[in-house]
């Protein structure tokens, strides 16, 4: 398999953490978001994925894109061990967090999001700051509201084995900490985020140890 | 079951499609975002959704949240007809669509980023107007392009019979003609929303035909 990848790219960072849970060698390729006005954006990238983003992956001749999507599909061709356990209502509860960041959070963050703020509307850095730890802290506060909450929280967000729902936090955790967010009110989601960066699947996909780091 | 929804939310939108092609009926619990400051943001509402957002579904004694989390609960439970039909590949196809609106257009131009444009940034109605357009008219050419290229599109986004991926495009083809965004460079989406509108599942679930609709 090969995995079209940013070191920095949240979506991109979950995937890598469902190949490696699922013990799946891939090779990286690296599509630089910043360099030459956004590779992403070139003709080879777009004819790939027409919608100019990253992650895509390439599994025999087929081209998945959105990390969602691709990790769901990863669990049905490869379902040990599971990143959906449990029956109807936990998998429901595993993707409403998931979805919890990756619709709530994340999109609204997204590089195209914040250049958009500064090109159009003339936001200055610090007003993009404010911006991007607004979305951050009130959507972890949700995130954080839904787990301490529930019976179902465990050692990671669904029971105590890492799930779609924990591929989803720890990207998200470590946007929160490199933008300084406020985390002194989601003491569960830290928790589990420390919970999850024990394991190798984990450290092995952070954005420090890609081949494109910076 | 219970459906806590505003007619205009898209995400309820999704969701009341779904139920309409499943054929299961439900009680409407009406969410007014704009009066009382937002009803999603009042402490009986937290305590369903700690999100604050709609929609949400009561099944049993058991609350769900986001949109495509429950959709995905529903086809589960209720398998017949498949809103996620084929095989993995197909299945991961079908979750990519729904994702490319669900995660990179919707959650951007949410009524709270729409307010919080106003409130913080100072942004003038026709600077939020084309805020809106934009993410609606870049994003729909990707669900375009994805649509387009593909054997696999039929009469709806995925073959012949409508999937989680045209339980998305509905709502947004709705939100893009209400913002009267430009549409021209997407015939295929256009077409695909058309064909869905000719069902009653669908037409059930437009916004005009809710209880609550102004």
């Amino acid at each position: 398999m090969k995995l079209y990848t940013y070191f920095r790219s949240s979506a991109a960072y979950r995937v890598r953490i469902a190949l490696n849970l699922k013990g799946l060698p891939y090779e990286a390729v690296p599509v630089h978001l910043l360099r030459n006005g956004g590779e992403q954006r070139q003709a080879d990238y777009l004819a790939l994925n027409p919608a100019g983003l990253v992650p895509a992956l390439e599994d025999g001749g087929a081209v998945l894109t959105q990390s969602l999507a691709i990790i769901e599909y990863l669990d049905e061709t490869h379902p040990q061990p599971p990143l959906l356990p449990g029956d109807a209502l936990g998998r429901a509860r595993i993707r409403a967090l998931a979805q919890a960041i990756a619709c709530d959070i994340h999109p609204i963050n997204n590089l195209r999001v914040l250049q958009y703020l500064s090109r159009e509307l003339g936001a200055s850095e610090e007003q993009k700051t404010a911006w991007y730890r607004h979305w951050v802290e009130e959507g972890l506060a949700a995130v954080e509201a839904m787990l301490a909450q529930a019976p179902r929280s465990g050692r990671f967000c669904f029971g105590d084995t890492p799930t779609l729902a924990d591929i989803c936090l720890v990207p998200q955790v470590f946007n929160a900490q490199r933008f300084k967010c406020n985390t002194a009110h989601i003491p569960t989601v830290l928790r589990i985020a420390e919970a999850c960066e024990a394991l190798e699947a984990f450290r092995l996909a952070a954005p420090a140890n890609q081949p494109d780091a910076e």
